[in-house]
């Protein structure tokens, strides 16, 4: 065993991390080249030209994650179907000329019922959580651009269910009219729990709230702070209105961006839920490891 | 008395009518110079050149509504507070040099309680409105970016809320990762009215309802006309969720773009409610027209 490359590549962002035999992080770098900004002929370039001096004689194997499977992306890997354990789906192969590297691509996850759903890229920090908690049996929250809650049993992804928040969050905050109401990035506390309680409580809400925050900016000054921490304790509500049987009674680890992370673990103890709140990178850089060892082992099998 | 003009003045449009002494309509004109491109000092000079040949020798009077009373608009006119009729609020003369115009611009209305809330250029709808149905008692609803409903009993405007629907299927139809599954102009009839039902029957869906249209497309091929219609009925639904108390067991006047009123009629029609669509650019020289003749009314009285 040598040295190996861990890639995480999504739309808007490449990450690669030089791995030793002993799984010991050797180097590692990025890159803004996301895949939506990307041809598919563009891929094994920009990789290679990212990770040149990490190359030697032989070959060097190269695992990656996120919407680089995607179809827009280097090569589908499609969809492994839940229930299944996310460290050990097939991986596709990447069309690869340069002879000193191979490159595979771990698939996302899909389900079809209760609700068609898709993931690309948290598969791979859901395995890497459960490659340091084999035993966990719960919840996984993974807060971003679309939330994704999953459920996990048995070392096994058995559903989830995506919340576009994130997106909604900057859409409204930067592009609607309600962007007036709140620039800067002040942010009151106590309104985000306010709201996060009234969404909760009365989510048909939604509608006649949010127009709220900038009529009360016209009328009363309100603060960009307040309204700022009410549109995401609106959002945030709304999400755990609809996702009450995903966290209700369960044990939640929420994986993601720190900040954001502990406004969902705020307003998820605020409702009695215990969280825990997990490095994202660490998880990725797990989930990668252990796909790489799963095929390392397998190819081993006699 | 002699020809006058009226002025509609939105964020994105300029439309101006020269109306006759009788009421008959003599002319019209549009512009795309809407006052959200404008700086302040253009508006008089955007104005006369797109009447100039109106002009004569005595002063001519133009009545303005919409977004032209904004703070960031020609000069502000501020809010009228309800409940009040909406014709007969306080205008305010816009600065202008050249000597043959006087324009006077009309206010929005403001609410400060049970809840804040604004409006610019509906009103004038409204108002022209009840200058047809005097006798009217119930609500209007006006469908649009920013739909408003409005609460209407003895000539006067008791009350309304604001509901940003439209801006919302603009931005997640046009801006968001859903924009992959529904572009085209297809529409599935029975879509729209399925995602409706399913909102006002369980709005907190709303949030993982909205990825459903991409994982379906995604695993199921789901048709972009379906997508487009649903996503059209839950934010609709969620809306009449929201709007539940301005539209149960009330009449329902519709005032705004066809297609869109349509829409909202046969989703309160779905729900038992009689509704009627009225045409909004009548409904804006009615309303102009109603507040020229107050004020000219307002002159003579001894």
């Amino acid at each position: 065993m040598s040295n190996w490359i861990a890639v995480d590549w999504g739309t808007s962002n490449l990450r690669v991390w030089l791995v030793g035999n002993d799984g010991t992080i050797l180097d590692n770098r990025s890159s803004d080249r996301g895949m939506g900004s990307l041809a598919p002929e563009d891929f094994e370039g920009v990789l290679v030209e990212l990770v040149a001096d990490w190359l030697g004689e032989g070959v060097t194997e190269a695992v990656a994650c996120g919407m680089i499977g995607a179809r827009q992306g280097w090569v589908e890997a499609p969809y492994a179907a839940v229930p299944c354990r996310p460290s050990q789906n097939q991986s596709i192969d990447a069309p690869c000329a340069d002879p000193r590297l191979s490159v595979r691509i771990l698939p996302g996850l899909s389900q079809t019922t209760p609700a068609p759903d898709v993931m690309r890229g948290e598969e791979t920090q859901v395995a890497g959580f459960l490659a340091a908690n084999p035993r966990f049996d719960g919840v996984v929250c993974l807060p971003g651009t679309h939330t994704k809650w999953v459920q996990v049993s048995a070392k096994e992804v058995v559903g989830f269910q995506t919340y576009m928040t994130g997106e909604m969050f900057a859409l409204l905050s930067k592009q609607s009219v309600l962007r007036h109401s709140l620039g800067g990035k002040e942010w009151d506390q106590a309104a985000f729990i306010e709201a996060l309680d009234d969404m909760l409580s009365h989510p048909a809400g939604l509608g006649t709230q949010l127009f709220k925050l900038r009529a009360a900016e016209l009328l009363l000054g309100q603060a960009s702070g307040i309204a700022r921490a009410k549109l995401s304790g609106m959002l945030i509500g709304l999400e755990l209105a609809g996702a009450r049987s995903f966290w209700l009674g369960q044990n939640i680890a929420l994986i993601g961006d720190a900040a954001l992370c502990k406004n969902y673990a705020v307003a998820l103890e605020h409702q009695g839920v215990p969280t825990r709140i997990v490095d994202a990178t660490e998880m990725t850089l797990a989930g990668l490891t252990a796909a790489y060892l799963h095929n390392k082992d397998a190819c081993h099998e006699p």
